[in-house]
This record gives C-alpha cells, structure tokens and sequence, in this order.
C-alpha cells in the first residue's frame, strides 16, 4: 500500500553533491529507502558518523500500525557507527571512532544529565528529526556527541557487533524497567511482554539477582530466548487465567515486581494484579492508555508504579561488559538481518511478529 | 439530624456487668456514645486497654458526611492507653503498661512486619470493628497486642501525650508520605493538603532534610502550624494557578517530590502536574478516585508513585524520640479537646474545619 504523502520538500531540490540512503515511512506499512544529500556538521557540538549496524525498533511499528505523517517520518534511532566528521567543540571523540549511540542525544553536562536522567537532558535533541535522515541510514548526523557517544573497545567487525547495538535502546531500556523497579536479589519478577524489551528486562531482572523470573510469553522462539536470559517459568495465560498462573506461583502473594515492557491497557491491568502488596511495577512500554487504575485498593496495597523512558545512555557502561565477556548475548534477539534495500520487508516481519527485531546492515 | 438505624443487636440484651462508654456512627452527622458491656479477653493474644487519650481521624469524616450503616459503625482507631488485662500468651506487655496502638493491629512476626509493611500483615486485624466498640470509647480490645503496641516510657500526664498520641496514625502517615517517596536532604517538597496529615508530611519532609518545603494551604491557622513545622512556602492558589505558584519556585522545572494527602482528583491531578521530571509522588490520601492520569507523558517523564496506607508501627521508634526531646511537636495540631460525652461536637468541629483535629480524653 502506497500512501498519497508528498516526498520532503528539500528532496524535489536537485541533490548536489553526495547522496545516502535513508530510511523514511511515508504512511501506513510504507516504509521507503530514499537517496538524500549527505550528512554534514550544522553544529559544533555535532558528529556525522558512518553507520555499522542499525536495527528496527518496536516502537518504529507505532506510526508504521497507523500514519498518515504530513511529510515523511525519517526512521530509527538505534546505531553503532564511525565517527567520519566532527564538530569544532567535539573534544572525547575522533574520526575513526566506533561509538554506540543511545537513543537520544544528551549534553552529558547538565543537572539532569549528571543524575543520569538523560532523556530529560536540557539540551536533549532526536536525530533525525530534522528531515536529514535518522538511523536507518548511511550517515547519520548526531548532535551533541559528547555527551551522547560511548566508544566501542572493539573493531567493526566484531562479533558481538549485534549484542552491542542492543545497548542503544532495548536492552537499556529492559534494564531501566529492573533498575527502576529496584529488583534485589533473591525477588520473584513477573515481565510482561516478551519483545525485545520484554526479554532485556528479564536479562535486566537476572542481573540483578532476581531468583524467579516469570515470562508472560506465548511464542515459542521468544519463550526459548527468554529461558536462555534466565525466565525461570513462562506463562502463556492471558488476563484472569496469568494473574491466576503468577499467584499460584508465588504463594498467593503477586510477585514482587512487575516488569511492563507493552503499554496496553490490558498489561498495565495485569501489572496491577500480579503485584504483591508493597510491590513495584516498572513500566518501560509506551502507554497505549490515559489512565491507570490505582484506586483505593492500590492504595491499601501500597503499590508504587515507576519507570518510564529509558535513560540507556546511563547503562551503557554497565551493561557492555556482560556483553564483551559473553556473559549475555543479547544480540540473538536479532533473528532477520536484511540490507538497507530491503528494509521495508525488515518491518513487515516485526509488525507480522514473524521476527523479534530485525537487524540492519547498509 | 437522627438517623433510623437500629441500635446494635447486643444493646438490646440487658447488659449485665460494668458497662463503658463507646462511640458508634449511626448515620450521616449522626454520633453517639452508647453504653456498652466492657471489652474482655477474647483471643489469647489480646489486651484491653483502659484510653488515657483518643483522637478523630479526618478519615472519620468520610463516613460521617455520608453513611447509611446497616449497624451502627464503632469509631476511633488512634488511642493511647494503660493495659488493664492482657491474654495468656502475651508476652511483651503487661497490667499497668502505657502504650500508643498503632491504627491496624499486626503480628510482628510474619514477612510482611518483617519487612515494616505491617499493613498488610498476614494477620491482621482492626479493632472495633466486631461492635465492641472501637477507640473513641473509655476501653478497647485490642488484637495481637506483642507486636502491635509500642510502650511509652512517660506517665500518663506526661505533657507529651497529645504528640504521642500522633504516632497512632497521621504523624507516621504523614512520614509515609514523605519516606515512601525517598525525599532526600537538600529536595524540593510539595505537601498537598493542610489537615493533619500534610501537616505531618511537612514534619516528615523537613526530618528527611528537604530544603524547601511547599505546603498548599489557604487556611491561615493551618499555614501557620505549617511554616512552624517546616513549610518555606504556602501556597494558597488551587488548580493551574497552584501548578504555575510551584513551577515559579522551582525554576520551572516542577517539585522533586510531591507528597499528597488529601485523595481527591484534583489532588492527584495537582501532584503529577507539579513534580519534576523523575521525581515522585508519594500518596497517602486515601484515592476517591478510580484512576490516575499516568499516561505517555508520565511515561516520557519518568514519573513515580508511590505510597499507600502507612505502616505506622514501623515508624514510631524512629518519631518517638523527636517528640519526647521537643524537636516536634505535632499535639499542635490538636486545637480542640472534649470529654467523650462531647465528641459530636469534635467530630462537627472538624467536618466543617473549624477544628484540625480533635482530642478526646473520656
């Protein structure tokens, strides 16, 4: 299906020049790859870099699901690449550099930045957003790079290439969704959705010493994957029948923590239910609904709902040596690896759920 | 206004023995003290207490303004008292013994009072509510006193008794508050709501080191035990113009806590409004409201809620010590005091806020 959307305004200029792929959604499951003039430093604190790997994010589907932009929506927003251009203030990073990218880009500086609650940096800025394509691209500008990049110790053809890339996005923000719920070791965690996110948070909840983890999954290849980064019992009950599973699992009690990695009303429903009292739900998926049903009961159970966007810039250097050391392999969440030409079949296998995340190699 | 709701059932029968004063709801403003047959013994880890202090709760009000009990309803969950008999298995107390009761009876000894959430206690137990009669009464059943009490080293005319008497409920509610959303020295603190539990949550900001407290107040006796308690700021405004009052104090950015204890829509709605970026809000208002407006904003900002009914036994060796040394004084928050034959005017005192809160010394 083709949607009726005009290409951008700067791409029916002549192209002068050096032109790159990108990746832009036009509308609805339309996903095209377009030449567009390359990236170049606008400011200072600007890099350009060369993508290595690029990959397809679960919330890409959102506006895939259902668009109809004004103009084209430049895509992705998770990358490892080399530094090919700095800006005049660029001072931790060179050309030539591999660097890993967090989804969104950070002064480093700021109060909020040194609390390591970077996506409300005060200078936070998207990439791509501009109309000069975003990661799933060639080249890709990002600004502020010092406070944004996190070098890579490897070289580009490394083999945990894959694993790395998870740090810009998923697997930071499985870990937000542990860390911020305060997992501790020996505690019974429920992770509710079994995407990507999903099965970083049960990676996330191992790290951190939860004894049961118990995965709400009913895909086979999902719940293997997740019983490889530690889910201890999967569940493939849904509404009354998992909220019924989890009790039986815990005593009657509700688990501990509830890791919410969907955002529909139905999952912030079952956080609610499958929580003990006194526990904590960390909410990681992007919520699909207004409200949240904490009403007086939630109130006489003293239930704290946390989480939100994930700061993964803050995880990174935590996380990458449980990657280097083979200690976590997140990276076999890929399971479709397709070239920049054929990226929009890479989005239709995630949005058919034939693939958990879909690698991108230009 | 008389409400028809029988008397209870055992009122009928002839009272034999020494009968004692209680005080039962009957109907909307409709109190009484009745004369019912003297509490005694009934399961061996039981105490009865002879009341030395008793008090109204603001949560008292809720059915007060709006009740049609089938049978009258035993009032008062905050007393001091002295024990005058005591099971055959308590240990830890015995005749003659001055204790403050906490408003729910807990065990002690099982995981949750183990982990100070004796809220949820697997045995819990509420007093009064078998039609015994409840605390606003001259003596008290209570269950499971051993780990329930907690003795106090002063004689029953101690001048501290009225703050003593907080640590049943709204002193270590108000704690909650500020110890459940994790308030540390040098925050900024919104308290929402000036009864006596705000005025609490403004006590325990200022213990956890908050360096601004903010207490929403258009009461000018409350604002004033509110600045004397800790409040650098009172804020009469309501709805946007509140929110606007915050923000300008807090550089735009928005409280980093927010402690509400009022439960009402508006209220919740104020608190997500006016906390920061990652910041908390701790609720002990007991919610009148279905749901709260968590939605993908909240999400994008990372906000947490957190609270619920407090466990105050957790917290009264830790209050106790600021009240008997007279760095606070929370008693002030008792400006009305009757005899129990009086307490209907105490309780209309306060339904109408012309009184904080009400003592009452049978």
């Amino acid at each position: 299906m083709r949607s009726s959307v005009q290409p951008p305004e700067w791409l029916l200029q002549p192209l002068k020049g050096i032109t790159v792929k990108a990746t832009f959604l036009f509308g609805t499951s339309d996903v095209r790859v377009l030449d567009i003039p390359e990236p170049t430093i606008v400011q200072p604190t600007d890099a350009v870099i060369r993508t290595v790997v690029a990959c397809v994010c679960g919330s890409d589907l959102w506006d895939y699901w259902n668009s109809t932009p004004e103009k084209p929506i430049p895509k992705g927003h998770e990358v490892i690449g080399v530094v090919e251009a700095v800006g005049a203030s660029v001072k931790k990073f060179k050309v030539g550099d591999l660097v890993v990218v967090p989804f969104v880009a950070s002064c480093g500086e700021c109060d909020f930045c040194l609390r390591n609650q970077q996506t409300s940096c005060r200078k936070i800025a998207f990439f791509g957003h501009d109309g000069g394509g975003a990661c799933q691209a060639e080249f890709v500008r990002i600004p502020n790079a010092d406070g944004t990049f996190v070098k890579l110790p490897v070289a580009e053809n490394d083999s945990h290439m894959a694993s790395l890339l998870t740090l810009s996005d998923v697997l930071g923000t499985g870990y937000h969704a542990a860390k911020t719920a305060d997992v501790q070791p020996g505690e019974t965690v429920v992770v509710i959705g079994d995407g990507a996110v999903g099965l970083s948070a049960v990676i996330g909840a191992k790290k951190l010493g939860a004894e049961k983890i118990i995965l709400m999954s009913r895909h086979e290849s999902r719940a293997i994957l997740g019983r490889e980064y530690g889910a201890t019992h999967v569940i493939a009950e849904r509404d009354e029948a998992a909220v019924a599973a989890v009790k039986e699992l815990t005593s009657g009690d509700g688990a501990d923590k509830v890791l919410e990695a969907v955002g529909t009303q139905q999952a912030i429903d079952g956080a609610i239910a499958m929580v003990r009292s006194y526990g904590t739900i960390g909410r990681v998926g992007a919520a699909q609904y207004p409200n949240v049903p904490m009403d007086f009961m939630t109130v006489m159970r003293n239930i704290t709902m946390t989480g939100g966007v994930a700061p993964v810039r803050a995880y990174i250097e935590t996380l990458m040596p449980d990657i280097l050391s083979d200690k976590i392999n997140p990276g076999k969440m890929f399971d479709l690896e397709v070239g920049l030409d054929d990226i929009a079949a890479g989005y239709e296998a995630m949005a058919t759920r034939k693939a958990i995340k879909t690698l991108v190699r230009p």
